[in-house]
């Protein structure tokens, strides 16, 4: 580990951080809220923090493997410590570890929020809460489709075969190549969906906000009934559509641009993710059909289909409390959080592409047994998934299972009951945002306890970075030389 | 597929079923209960079934690995169906569905019971349904540690190398010779907890029953209280160490009546076990003092290591209602009744060597992202496991997790609540009796709809079964030549 080489490099991302925090300001004084030293002076720490941290060392090494997960784990951390600043400092969360989580859940692109009464919050204020979602999601697209992968971590190990291996020297004009790419795409499906509401009578303040949080999957409003306070079928169209956009892999974006449609229908997890969400709302539209909690067809294919998007992209958006649908809905949006978007999407959640792995595996074992001779191998579209991916799938699936379940005592420890604290878990961890019971749809996390938030702070980041890139900082082999 | 060989070992079985149906009978007699008929009556179905079918074929053909698979599964079906005839012809239990429900829950040695009225069935019934369970976990010994291993499937292919691969001339006479001395083991165990419950006060008729239920960990009890009927810490005490004892691979009881204790030391998944269930219950012990559940230490300690040590070696007995403990307790609970018992005991649920490896396993994904080169290989105790053993687990807690939500949902789908529904599936998918809501400790089974019980009753085949020897069956090439 070059310690001083990662202190360089957390310098400069505080930095940047110190720029975009200047960004709300425009809004601040447009709307004259009073919030703007509150950015002023939080921009300011993190230029002095980021100025010393940056200036300490004059190290010119290149990042190697181990930098590179102490770089992602710690750069998310010191973002939701040092982008909860404003918050603090204008007085509009009060508590350091409410603001923090707040924070967290925003660069994690979860959306769980602590806040009771969202739309007195000055909209300066609204806006960075907003930012910090769409911030987040472009550190996950160059995270998940450049960084990791180079790592060998994370669900585009899968496309090993177009991305380079671990070499040190290639790290980085590969990161800025594709970081450039995806972030034209990532900004023009954010313009589109925010001139697309605007067309819906969304004011520009709202619009912007509302893309930055679909684009992101992130959830956060800038209204407390979330989605449904438009009551809007065009609005709530639209946004649909942009969450299942943001759940796709951003490289099937981009070849579209380049004119390859035939991408899309060639790529097996993306049909598999068209499908569960075309299967999960007709099941959803059965079940609610039968239970009476719509009176027209319409109604009914509005509310479930934008649920289950908001549910499987890990959004969080909501425009119908799903805690009044029947059980079965319930227990399949359940379902739905821990599948999660398509992998190098901003969706969190454990990803399409390995569940559908998962399930092939499980399948070639027990083929496995009739034809104890017979070869199968396991593949995902055409190409044979290598056996060391699959086993790292294998390996991710039994720690999140096990995280879930770990933290889910946790919770249950610090007092609450045992769907809300399950639910709060699975929320955060698969980056989703609400839960059920006393964290659901129309609730939010104010009430947990300081132990019970702190777990679910430590879920969000462990869920938003594919576990093992926070995971590998508790092996006492990673900080030995 | 060699049906008619298949059918023939399916006849020869129904054959000793006849013959078992007749066990009960001196109870009959003794207690004068008058379901003598009903007896006599099933013996005499199953002898002219099993007749025509032993009769149908001549085949002296070797059993292979499919017929294997196939005489396992619906010889347990088998068992179920005819074994629920004397519930039937009684007139005790007059729904065809649900005596098959109680039989299965017997013969795979669950004991979640549709009976809401225990005490007032005949004597001779009760037994019946003690013996179905004796029965299963005499099955159950034979399957895990002679038959599936050879077939391929389930935990005991950890052993492998003690045990010879499929091959189909060896099956017999292993299965005999290996099933001759772990019977001899599991009658000596059952005599002696049956001895000692009667030193402390209860009657023969109930120390067999419930020894018969406790070393199959099956949970049937005579009294509609189960254990905490008795109100007797000396009994308390001499079933936890006994469902502990059944929870323990048998081989390693056999080899410690042949003066290797050392054996037990030696066994890594024993002192996890042993791990499990002493954090376990100091954890639980903890939180329930806490939460001034029991007003002293001995209370604690008696009620909390009873009802850990019945959920995780999936026996189900009671003493107290876990739902009125806290929610952590509960939780914890849960989480147990998914870890299961040892391979090769009759313990079900995940097992404890399966969880084991999975940990093992992807702490070594954490640690190959360290150091990328280094070959870390997965072991249990000082033998490294094969790769092969390693992705079938894997496979099978992808498959465990998986019909755990299908099933969920259908559970969910048939009207139960979302707690009540999952606990439900797993307390019958990991072999263990009772759940929580409205299938907890001191309720049962029978408010549940038809479509619900039907499902239930699969997952209690396919946990039993190590889901792989029921799911081949699922595969048409499984049935073609």
């Amino acid at each position: 580990m070059n310690l001083l080489l990662t202190t360089r490099i957390l310098g400069a991302l505080l930095l940047f951080l110190a720029a975009v925090l200047l960004l709300p300001l425009p809004f601040s004084f447009y709307y004259n809220d009073g919030a703007w030293p509150a950015f002023v002076f939080s921009a300011i720490i993190c230029l002095i923090g980021g100025g010393l941290m940056f200036g300490l060392s004059k190290s010119r090494a290149e990042l190697s493997v181990r930098e590179g997960f102490a770089v992602v784990t710690f750069g998310w951390t010191f973002f939701a410590i040092f982008g909860a600043l404003p918050y603090l400092l204008s007085g509009a969360i009060p508590s350091p570890l409410d603001a923090f989580f707040e924070t967290m859940s925003g660069f994690t692109t979860t959306g769980s929020t602590i806040l009771t009464e969202i739309e007195s919050l000055p909209k300066s204020l609204l806006f960075w809460r907003s930012l910090t979602h769409w911030l987040g999601g472009m550190g996950i697209i160059v995270l998940s489709l450049a960084i990791l992968p180079m790592l060998g971590v994370g669900g585009m190990q899968l496309f090993k075969a177009e991305v380079p291996g671990p070499t040190a020297d290639r790290l980085k004009p590969r990161i800025q190549d594709t970081a450039k790419l995806l972030w034209g795409v990532y900004l023009l499906l954010t313009a589109a969906e925010a001139l697309l509401l605007m067309l819906g009578g969304m004011n520009f303040f709202d619009a912007v906000c509302h893309s930055f949080a679909t684009l992101a999957t992130g959830g956060f409003s800038t209204r407390n009934a979330s989605i449904a306070a438009y009551d809007s079928g065009y609005i709530d169209a639209v946004i649909t559509v942009f969450m299942i956009l943001a759940g796709i892999n951003f490289t099937l974006h981009f070849q579209l641009l380049r004119g390859r449609l035939s991408d899309f229908h060639r790529n097996e997890e993306f049909r598999c993710y068209m499908a569960i969400i075309l299967v999960a709302t007709a099941v959803i539209m059965l079940f609610n059909g039968i239970g009476g909690v719509y009176s027209n067809i319409g109604d009914n294919l509005r509310y479930s289909i934008f649920q289950v998007s908001s549910i499987i992209t890990t959004t969080g958006f909501a425009t119908a409390d799903y805690e009044a649908w029947p059980v079965m809905a319930q227990y399949l949006l359940i379902t739905l959080m821990f599948v999660g978007g398509c992998a190098g999407s901003t969706g969190g959640g454990m990803k399409v592409a390995r569940i559908l792995l998962l399930f092939k595996h499980a399948q070639a074992q027990v083929f496995r047994l009739i034809h104890p001779r017979a070869i199968r191998l396991v593949k995902l579209g055409d190409r044979p998934v290598d056996k060391e991916v699959l086993q790292a799938i294998l390996g991710f699936f039994a720690l999140f299972i096990g995280i879930f379940v770990a933290a889910s005592l946790l919770m249950a420890a610090s007092g609450m009951d045992l769907v809300s604290g399950g639910a709060a878990v699975v929320a955060c961890l698969a980056n989703i945002g609400p839960g059920l019971g006393t964290v659901g749809p129309v609730d939010n996390f104010a009430h947990i306890p300081a132990f019970g938030k702190s777990v679910l702070i430590f879920c969000m980041l462990m869920g938003r970075l594919e576990l093992f890139t926070v995971l590998v900082l508790f092996f006492p082999s990673f900080w030995r030389k």
